[in-house]
């Protein structure tokens, strides 16, 4: 088959046509950067991503790691293909020339990261993880956690975990009972359990660097009393070498249904009443420097699930090019030859919802990415303030809308290929098992439309949601311009318009006490909003397909036929579903309000 | 937790208050029966399910069958479950008194395997093939193959499969190419390939009894050429007794994602040019032969995707009750104690929407299968046709509707055990995993949609959706005797009238001649048919609800009121739904008919 981790020709669109990267090397961080630097390092991701990682995606699959005598054991494949991750500088990528990166903008490092994510989520995950710790230290700690912990991990020495949840919390933050007592050193003492820590443990890093959430005995009750500690599994000493075995100890794993090379642990701090940790920045903030890790990894797991999508979306839609079967309706000669399943009008729309859904939001991560790019590099504070709001207000949209889609695209992916889809024979099954846990981790699907409904549209007066909007407008008054595209543009008007007018009322709702009212049709909110922004980006990129169109040779005329073609199933078979949405949260219907449990 | 498998309550209500299991036994065929024979046999069921089926659930998932020197190896535990059913019954329920049956209606034969298919899909599949096996040589077989195939299958000694599908036919079944050669003795030698044969090869029964699709050498192209062969395992004398090894090899084992501890084989015909088979009926009739046992073979795939359905349901409702966890939006007080999930507005409507699907489905399914009973005892056999029209216009619904939905329902089951639910600790994933199977076999979703509308509306002058339309119509003038239900009815009366509108003008297409026009999106003409189809047996159901409440004690009044609620969840939240699909098709919307393969 030709490409299986996603298509170059797509990446190329979306960063040189729809996002400009290039205009990023006018700015001063990336001006050693160009075009070719960017496609460099893309070009060493997909190798190492195609040689290392993709080989031993089912294998990370079959042989789950293992618990043996208190630690993890993995595939011995994991090991070498981080290591190569980590030598070609992609866990450094957007760190400082100086401080061993590659000052690669953001854009460009989720652009290559994509391509290990597509390859093997599984062993991409430890090395995520260990980026947004080191982010995370680099914000918030202080020089020394910076010389003991942050620099070994750039090293590529060291791993790094976020260790959230606990047994009875789940995704109740504020009922976390981990403790941290105070030390006559300055540093704590922590106890608690911690479940479902990936990469908890492996054998593979030195060291790995617990983000542990505990509360100080002072701490006042709720997410205001967490506080963030570092917690090594070996502590470290002044010099830097590895100290003893910290009482940071893995007490088992889970055993999941997909993305399984990812240990899942559960975690015992201070079973012997001797586990270290270390306060990162000020008492009862954690939670606060948190969320910028846990922003991260949101955006990672969006990124994480349109790459799953589209591993499976390229695998289905070779699949169909190549397997004979069947004929059209109108020419049921069972004489005349079977043709190729791509042919069958079912079959295509399979294919064309998997590429508007894996597309569409792919489009939207990597605008995410430049995103963040804006909220480092713009100008002014104020730009740079305004960015961040913008992304804010998206992140919960990142991270949901293709938990869901592309989880729905592995779906169809499995239906092209059949009998055989449903085999291990064939990895779409893999992606389908490793995609079904997206809506779960980072905060479920529930807790974003929660925050998105709750609190991000509504934050500094709306003025992310009135930037979105003008954002939008503007791409709509653009699209106004093509004869071509108003089937496509009238629909995401008629969209938005609803749309701005029900937030209106169930902010309304939620100023005016009725709190669970307001919320109760919550996700249906987050299905039209996040059809909106996905119909947003799909009429961007058919703008940009017009323009490619206007001076394209012929063999790129399919491509943008192709993106056109997308984005009129998007924009007319998905968008305009909303709209029944849409009069369920106007009617503040409650129906699911109002049944009682023991109804059930 | 209290029940598992399904709720008696509610199988109490489909039996007695909606579908009047009770007036069969006025038929004579059924004089030996009521609700005390009833009630014992499905008490016995879930006994016997509980007891035996779902204890090796999980261990069938994680230790699937084998291919050990040409044999297939499963788990210890099939056999003693699968001689517990024969024994009490369950395979030949509906069979004659005298032929060693229970002579029960085949609701209610239905009724109890839903137990069984519940508490373990894979292990109660060998059952179902061997039940349909038997009844297609009853059916179509001669003398001396009902004495030597179908009694061992009676007397639990054989079982039986279905072997059509071949590796480059799938499922263009006019494409295969096994062959049927003429034998001096009367017989035929099979020689040819077959996949995904599910239960192809078992240690547990004597023999196996393979139903094989093949071709004569004088065969006509396509589907009118194919045969239908009894090709057993081992040959069998004239004594009954078993002779030499038949040349019907097992060639390998599927590994599939779910489902796993039925075996899905592939089968080799005829290797050793000394394969046996024996036509069944005439030359040249074989698919519609076989198409008994397919329609029994989609309801039945049905049935099994409610019934996981219904397992993932009952298992999140009962950790919903138990696992606290977070406030309501309106008392985010952190000292406060910690709610039930159950309470929290979203599990609310993850675990409404699963009722209504698989409520509503096994409605659906029950009532299908009561209208098996009416082709074979109502009175005249004008009446028996009309009926047997009517359950052909259902089959792909019944087929398709839950594989789509009631897989929906296990995804919302993992998503309301969050983490744990993502675990192979906890059922929910393996129901989801099984259940994936569902739109694929037994026909596609696809082939379901084409089967619909290119076939079933239409036939003998669109008798049987007229005959559907009528009793659509009665149920809404029934609720319109009830204020309370004249918000459920409007929604369904409004999506029936369209439906009926555009089934007209895509037929009017069909006969046009503009075949691909018409079928191109006729998924989305199987979701609307579908909706259509269970909104109307949830108006029933709210009917009855009404019913029910008007002399319900205590106790009662929350589940009738629990119907209600799930009602009106279906009719409000999802048929209106529908509209936007409707628009598409009465638009012929070619979004995916026009996309051309290269422009992917």
């Amino acid at each position: 088959m030709s490409e299986s981790l996603l298509s170059s020709r797509n990446l190329a669109f979306e960063l040189y046509e729809v996002l400009d990267a290039e205009a990023l090397t006018q700015r001063e961080r990336f001006a050693e950067h160009n075009r070719e630097t960017f496609d460099a390092a893309i070009g060493t991701a997909r190798s190492i991503a195609e040689n290392l990682f993709a080989p031993h995606n089912r294998k990370n699959d079959e042989h789950e790691p293992q618990y043996v005598d208190g630690a993890a054991v993995l595939i011995p494949e994991v090991e070498p293909a981080l290591r190569a991750f980590h030598e070609a500088g992609f866990l450094n990528a957007t760190r400082d020339f100086e401080h061993g990166g590659m000052q690669l903008p953001n854009l460009l490092s989720q652009a290559c990261f994509a391509h290990f994510q597509s390859a093997n989520i599984a062993t991409s995950s430890y090395s995520m993880l260990t980026m947004g710790v080191a982010n995370l230290i680099e914000a918030f700690g202080n020089d020394e956690q910076k010389r003991k912990y942050l620099q070994p991990i750039i090293d590529g020495r060291f791993f790094g975990t976020m260790a959230l949840t606990e047994p009875h919390a789940g995704s109740s933050l504020s009922d976390i009972r981990t403790k941290a007592e105070p030390h006559a050193d300055g540093s704590y003492r922590i106890k608690g359990n911690k479940i479902f820590i990936s990469g908890g443990d492996q054998p593979i890093s030195e060291n790995i660097v617990h983000m542990v959430l505990a509360k100080l005995p002072d701490a006042p009750p709720g997410v205001k009393g967490i506080s963030l500690f570092i917690v090594p599994k070996f502590l470290v000493n002044d010099d830097g070498s590895l100290g003893k075995r910290n009482d940071a100890l893995l007490a088992g794993l889970f055993h999941k249904m997909g993305w399984r090379g990812t240990t899942s642990t559960a975690l015992n701090f201070g079973d012997n009443d001797d586990c270290v940790g270390y306060l990162v920045g000020k008492p009862h903030h954690g939670l606060a420097y948190m969320f910028q890790m846990m922003n991260e990894a949101r955006i990672g797991v969006g990124m994480g699930a349109i790459m799953l999508g589209y591993a499976g979306y390229l695998y289905s839609l070779d699949y169909a090019r190549n397997r004979p079967q069947g004929r059209q309706p109108d020419g049921k000669d069972p004489t005349s030859p079977q043709v190729a399943i791509i042919e069958h009008t079912d079959v295509r729309r399979m294919l064309l919802t998997q590429k508007a859904y894996v597309e569409g939001a792919f489009d939207l991560g990597l605008y995410a990415a430049r995103l963040f790019d804006d909220t480092q590099t713009l100008a002014t504070a104020e730009e740079r303030q305004s960015a961040l709001e913008l992304l804010d207000l998206l992140t919960p949209i990142v991270k949901s809308w293709p938990s869901e889609f592309c989880l729905k695209a592995n779906e169809l992916a499995i239906q092209i290929l059949g009998g055989h889809g449903y085999t291990r024979e064939y990895p779409v099954e893999q992606y389908y098992r490793d995609n079904r846990l997206n809506p779960i981790h980072e905060g479920t699907h529930g807790i974003q439309s929660l925050d998105l409904l709750g609190r991000k549209v509504s934050m500094n007066g709306g003025a992310a949601l009135k930037q979105l909007l003008k954002l939008i407008h503007g791409t709509c008054q653009r699209a106004s311009e093509y004869e071509s595209l108003s089937a496509l543009r009238q629909p995401l008007e008629q969209l938005l318009a609803r749309l701005q007018a029900v937030t209106l009322a169930l902010l309304g709702d939620l100023m005016a006490g009725k709190v669970n009212q307001g919320l109760a049709n919550s996700a249906l909110y987050l299905k039209v909003f996040g059809h909106t922004v996905i119909g947003w980006r799909w009429l961007e990129q058919a703008i940009r397909a017009e323009e490619g169109l206007a001076r394209a040779v012929a063999a790129d005329m399919d491509f943008y036929r192709g993106k056109l073609q997308a984005a009129r199933y998007f924009l007319t078979w998905e968008v305009p579903s909303c709209h029944h949405d849409l009069a369920i949260l106007e009617a503040r219907d409650d129906t699911c309000l109002s049944m009682q449990g023991d109804w059930f």
